[in-house]
């Protein structure tokens, strides 16, 4: 019996051939993509549910390369001001203050939500206390690859590095062949995690077959000063520490040689874009047209809530797309359907799960967002790509599927309360506002 | 009588003091802002009809400073293209064969509607068949400085540039002191308007105290030509002729040098920043920090949706935020509360139009949008001018009047069938097809 029966849809497949089906129809048998055809004479075929897209977009989920669900409690914190008086000043301490178990469990609710209605069913996040967001990706039903940060000094929910290699090696046994979540290691960067501990998290990594999450070349002061210390970039000091060598997530990628792009390709590491938080703390513009002629393999992030303020995946895209035509000097860089792949199928190679979602096929699993396009500023429609990386919102994002689970049916969250959410998360804003003051 | 009382909102007024209201009503009488109560204690005045915001934004409207209305028809007909082909073998072809006077109605009330329901109340247009958008805006109510443009060679709405001032000079009279449009002189650009007719557009502008509108060293060709044909930069050269000396209303200023900065600053012109286009297009950013430091007035516009593809003024405030941080390595570089003003009472100034509108202030034109923050997505909030500039977007606009009247309620448009107006779009977007694929 097919659960749900999803007609009348402008099918954006994101397959090889990036096939569009114009009035197609999808059913999903429990977590999986059963059918597509391309008429909707399939009318024979019986469903639990029919849900009637009406024309609207059926497109494959994104998926959010790099976040930090957690710190969404956060959003909107402090905004506007120089790196270091920002991190040392208002995001360090507000951190060391609020970040615990129950804080970190409201604010992956807030982002899990957020992304959910934006029309991402995919995220790869660190941030402390993984096991909290996993049982929500449970609960909610979102899919996710959960790092746990490695640093050398004492963090929310580890006193040593040693203990947070502990504390998730536990969670990755803990959540292996889960249908939802993965968990792996995250040495957080370069210039808080000692070579040492980038080469045991590898470690870990590898027994399990697992990605490593790492922060990479980010700002220019991270790339001079390892040149400094090492005579080598950022991604050349862990290459050669062994850091490449099994599947790798790397944000940023901002600051890049051309031997550095050499070596990225060759290892396969999957380079995480983060445009907008890039842009917003003069961090840089990492090259991804000169990425991806070298080969390597580029996604979207949109980093935490506190340096973005958004984790809609529209927005991002969008600006990513614009910026790097820009900063590149070619107006066809980063084109709308090549953007698309990139947040879709193209992110899903990336983090090694294309086998289960990224496109509209039989035999994956439907990770689905209906999006509405019967709205006046996605008229009139010439093609299909454009108005998705340029005119569509997160707001437009009408339903959601995750692993065959409609968790987002017409703007409505199923089986949470988000109401009691947004009101959580206000209360405890309304702590932080005023315990900061204080201090 | 008060016509409408809006209560329970949490009133940004952008006045002067930037003073905000968590809790405040605001009283609407005919078509001008009458009370504005710091609480609701104001039930006592009565009301024809009673707006309950829930707790949600009250906003001055957005103005969009510099877009092409009738452009919306070709929303995503070509994008991703090196300029030079983008314009001669996509735009410009489609525009001679499509751009007439029920076509320019069709893609205006796209435009007008498209703006609406994002927040934006007053737009600055360029684009021929100005008494068809002047007809739409008073139908739907929508407030407009709208440009006759005057080129040396023939276009859709005049075979003559004096033919196109003699068309300006009449709309300008049949508009005079009209309530929500009025019609001023484009001058399109320096490459494409003779000086002669820079200088006439300039002497009528001047006989109507009206601005003036064109575009303005937007790219490095333009700026380079010039240099080599006058020895002067576009700025240098349009000051020389005069061009400055009454109100003018400057789309895009990407390239200006130290003396173009003083000139403007000088000449009290107002600088358009265009921020998505001009990625798009890869023109290159506008020095805005810089603009800004020197005293020159700017403010923010979307350009045309052929460039953009959008007329969100969320999304365009947003990047340019971001990316003017970026290019000028200043993180407090365009501020959220900055930001806000420059797309409110700021272009209302440059406009000079800021006795009518931009901020909410007893006596003046009410021009107001109300926006949801009860949504996952804008939860928890610290600084409401971060949430506007950062994290909302167009499609969070709930409720929208203009000039006291309510043209949008509860995201529905008033007295307009929006359907109606996407139905006959996407048929003339599938004749442009049929035809331009068969040329």
């Amino acid at each position: 019996m097919i659960d749900y029966k999803i007609i009348n849809a402008y099918v954006v497949t994101v397959n090889s051939e990036f096939l569009i089906i114009e009035n197609g129809c999808v059913c999903i048998e429990n977590d999986t993509i059963a059918h597509i055809c391309e008429t909707c004479d399939s009318h024979d075929i019986e469903a639990e549910t029919v849900i009637d897209a009406q024309g609207n977009l059926l497109l494959p989920g994104f998926i959010n390369a790099h976040t930090h669900a957690g710190m969404n409690i956060f959003k909107g914190y402090a905004d506007d001001l120089p790196l270091q008086q920002w991190l040392f000043d208002y995001v360090f301490p507000v951190e060391a203050k609020f970040t615990n178990r129950e804080n970190v469990k409201i604010g992956s609710s807030l982002a899990l939500l957020e992304m959910i209605a934006s029309g991402t069913t995919c995220f790869a996040d660190m941030y402390y206390f993984v096991e909290e967001t996993a049982r929500l990706c449970e609960e909610i039903g979102m899919r996710a690859i959960l790092s746990q940060p490695i640093v050398d000094f004492p963090v929310a929910d580890a006193a040593t590095p040693d203990e947070a290699l502990q504390l998730c090696e536990t969670l990755m046994q803990r959540f292996a062949n889960h249908h939802l979540v993965q968990v792996v290691p995250a040495p957080h960067s370069i210039y808080t995690c000692s070579a040492e501990y980038v080469q045991k998290a590898r470690a870990l990594a590898n027994r399990f077959n697992a990605p490593l999450h790492t922060h990479l070349s980010e700002t220019a002061e991270e790339y001079n000063n390892c040149i400094e210390q090492h005579a080598k970039t950022p991604i050349e000091y862990l290459n050669d520490l062994g850091c490449f060598d099994g599947k790798t997530i790397a944000a940023h990628c901002v600051y890049v040689s051309e031997n550095d792009r050499e070596i990225l390709a060759q290892k396969r590491v999957c380079a995480v874009n983060n445009m907008q938080s890039n842009l917003k703390l003069v961090s840089g513009v990492s090259p991804v047209p000169e990425l991806l002629e070298s080969g390597v393999k580029v996604c979207f992030g949109t980093d935490s809530v506190v340096s973005n303020n958004s984790l809609d995946m529209y927005t991002e895209i969008k600006t990513a797309a614009l910026v790097h035509k820009y900063r590149s000097g070619n107006a066809s860089a980063l084109g709308a359907q090549q953007t698309v792949f990139m947040a879709t199928r193209g992110a899903a190679e990336c983090l090694g799960i294309d086998h289960l979602c990224g496109s509209i096929e039989v035999g994956k699993k439907a990770d689905l967002q209906i999006v509405n396009i019967n709205q006046i500023h996605v008229v009139p429609l010439y093609n299909i790509y454009s108005h998705i990386v340029y005119a569509l919102q997160g707001g437009d994002v009408d339903t959601v599927f995750i692993n065959g689970k409609c968790v987002y049916l017409h703007k409505h969250f199923q089986g949470i309360d988000a109401f009691d959410v947004m009101v959580r998360a206000q209360e405890l804003a309304n702590t932080i506002i005023d315990e900061m003051a204080n201090r």
